[in-house]
């Protein structure tokens, strides 16, 4: 009888590790506009070939990034967990693991870890008007 | 004590829907060059302000796509499970989940799921020079 409980608690520690990000977490961003700790991980650098970065994001809890701007814009593909997303003047909206969000040139945004949940997101942001502001 | 059993093995379950792709499956692909089922869900259709699709592919073990090119290149993010990855002339790599592949414009090539792994990716792809080949 132990042994099968063993054997399901080595199953369920496996399937677990599933949960982790899908690329590894990367660097601790250093903004210090942020709240909370963020890891960020570049999975492309902007080139002529490919003229958008993609990044992936890694919240803790509670963890967000102040209002920003993308000038060309921003396409967030959230891969684990639940957090937040809010444009300039408009309500908060929950979001989840599935969720894709498009936010459009120029509007300011921001966008975090819900309080007691893990976050991540895949980004991919168009180079060719400059950085995020 | 099979309260217990009964607990950890919805646990297990739990933990194991984690292994699911990020997003829904979408649609299954009705491409007759590939070999056994492959899923695709679009997510994002280009336009003229994300000039470049992003595209969920999932693999049923051992599904395959045909050789073929993209005329702008492609980023592929895997994203589950383990794979094969070919272009012309060269070896068969096997890839896994959390490797970036960058297809150069232009490059054969194939890729696909092992013979008896789950496979995914996220694919994006510059859309200015046309679709794939």
């Amino acid at each position: 009888m132990y042994s099968i409980i063993l054997l399901l608690v080595i199953l369920c520690n496996r399937a677990s590790a599933q949960k982790a990000s899908i690329f590894p977490k990367g660097e601790k961003s250093t903004n210090v506009h942020n709240t909370g700790t963020v890891w960020l991980h570049e999975l492309n650098v902007p080139d002529s070939v490919f003229n958008y970065s993609i990044a992936q994001a890694v919240f803790e809890p509670g963890a967000k990034l102040d209002w920003h701007i993308h000038p060309a814009g921003q396409i967030l593909l959230i891969s684990q967990g639940a957090g937040y997303y809010q444009e300039r003047g408009k309500p908060k909206q929950t979001v989840h693991k599935g969720d894709i969000i498009k936010c459009l040139p120029g509007v300011e945004h921001w966008h975090g870890a819900a309080p007691k949940s893990s976050f991540a997101y895949i980004a991919t942001t168009p180079a060719h008007k400059g950085k995020t502001i």
